[in-house]
């Protein structure tokens, strides 16, 4: 099977779900310092800009693995939709932290659901690495394979950063979303080799 | 005419319509316990994760079909536009389960919903299906139309399932849900063949 | 310039504007009386049915049409724009009409409205395909350009039908509405020819 | 890298971002006089035109530069994923043009968040511009590149005219917005060159 329409299928959730988290940046009610109350609107902003890079950055490093794969197969397609599905719920947690991480109850709890959303993309794209690079053909040669899973073997790294920024939520939130940016700044350096040539 | 655009318009239309339906988790409003409040919306996420999963499921094989179709006609169009009609419906039975799966009034209505706006669908895809596979020369040759035509012959079987989880509204709402949750499991399995080569 | 972004951009805004459409469809408030209240939700489910066709119909009329271009320029690109600008608003009057269709007052603004829209649509389309057709090298050849122009003269037939629709709203909202329907089922006809081979 | 994926992330936010817009064109409550509520939303639909007309604009010089990159490496996809982030903003800051313009208080505000919007997006197109054309191998040779980079001088003028436009929001909120169309309409200019032939 080409790997066409899984990128363009994939393609389209990345890029809806990126877009989508603009709706939790709610205009304040008429009446209020609007300045000010823009002003108060910083945790939302810091949650769009964090969830959009994560999306953003897990789009490139899906796009660098699928550069390696000449072909696709059911359970693949399969992976990727488990895959796709944690990622269109990023929205939902990021709408959380941006209304709760000030509050003086709730903080704790908002982060731990993004945490764990967090941990299960890092899963999900886990699963989707060593499928696609167990030599189940998917990608040309075998050599290629076994370089792409050695060159990447840091790359589930995010299943003990996620974990420790969901533990960081229970003492301060705010390390909590931070560790989750770095997270992000983490995946953006490149763990992933692009392939040698084309 | 090329079959590369319906892929790219039926592609838009199956992501969005999975990545919109995360709009329906929504942020409990501040001043109630978070993480209980949170746990309360488990039919929300249900749904979510059901819905998501079957219009993927869906897009897997509308992939497969398309991989034997080398190229597409008016009457074609139209019948896949009945089906993204029918698929860009989902957020709405979904959001109705989630919210009234647990309702004491409003339960069977939900299910009853989610189950017709289900049934549209798989009734909508087999029209696709059967066009597609009766020779009409969208494929390339007469004996893989046929092929086609007998390997997925189990392909309708929605109509009966979807038939039954509406009965089942009736009876027990959760087995309902369940019933819809097991007709997206059995169109996972390679109900329709890939093409022999490429 | 490809034409190939041209219609990926296109592809996507027909694809959100029509499953943006579903956002419209409301669940009822709980403690209402469900079956009841869906079935009150006729009319937006009407008006759902009628934009998400006629939006797939232009679709298809925009490909039929893309498909005889060899090229874009960049006023294409931007009469494209105007017509993407008109198409993207289709929610709006869609949920107008979902709305008002049945009040007392208001159900002639919402269709004068949904009119309008429709209105601006026709006249986007008409530019965008008098100019592909006007022999401005768009298309492959002269001749091609000159068939296409002359078996698509009833292409701008929508002007009229949708004047006649504004003026039936001041008379009868709902033989409007029956109006819209009517010139979306016309479009759906074979009006513009496809390319004689490729 | 290829840059089709690029193009084909880029074009659904672009796409995303655009229809969006139109879900802030609220449908006025019922009871009151509609066609008065619909006229008073005028604010509104300039907001909505000016937004979609803009990101549109930025698509299609985006579209114009892509043409002349024959491949993509990490960093550019970075640059052009700031980029994304700003478009994808774009709702916020129309949103509360179109709320805010009339009021008494917060005009100034909402135009100086639209113009910081739009500061940003100039700042990251500028980057992404600069990067493809400083002679880093994206485009196929070193004259191509330069010949871009100075028929592309007047690129960046978007940085001087939105910071015009955010100190005239200080003074008169309509007259910014004014500079705001203006700065869109001149990047509707062939600013950018085309690649000579393909």
């Amino acid at each position: 099977m080409r790997t066409s329409r899984l990128e363009a299928f994939s393609d389209g959730v990345f890029a809806i779900a990126a877009t989508l988290l603009v709706l939790e940046l709610r205009v304040p009610d008429e009446g209020v310092d609007l300045p000010r109350a823009l002003f108060h609107l910083w945790p939302a902003y810091a949650a769009y800009l964090i969830s959009f890079a994560t999306i953003g950055i897990i789009w490139v490093n899906h796009h660098t693995l699928l550069e390696h794969c000449k072909r696709a197969d059911r359970p693949f397609l399969y992976l990727n939709l488990l895959l796709l599905i944690t990622v269109g719920i990023v929205p939902f947690p990021t709408a959380l932290v941006g209304r709760y991480i000030l509050a003086e109850h709730g903080a704790t709890a908002a982060l731990v659901v993004y945490g764990l959303g967090a941990l299960l993309i890092a899963i999900a794209f886990s699963g989707v690495f060593f499928y696609a690079t167990s030599g189940r053909h998917l990608i040309g040669g075998e050599a290629e394979a076994k370089r792409l899973r050695i060159d990447g073997r840091l790359f589930p790294i995010g299943l003990v950063s996620y974990t420790i920024g969901i533990a960081l939520a229970f003492v301060e939130p705010k390390a909590s979303l931070a560790m989750y940016a770095l997270t992000a700044a983490f995946y953006a350096l490149p763990v992933l080799p692009l392939p040698r040539e084309r």
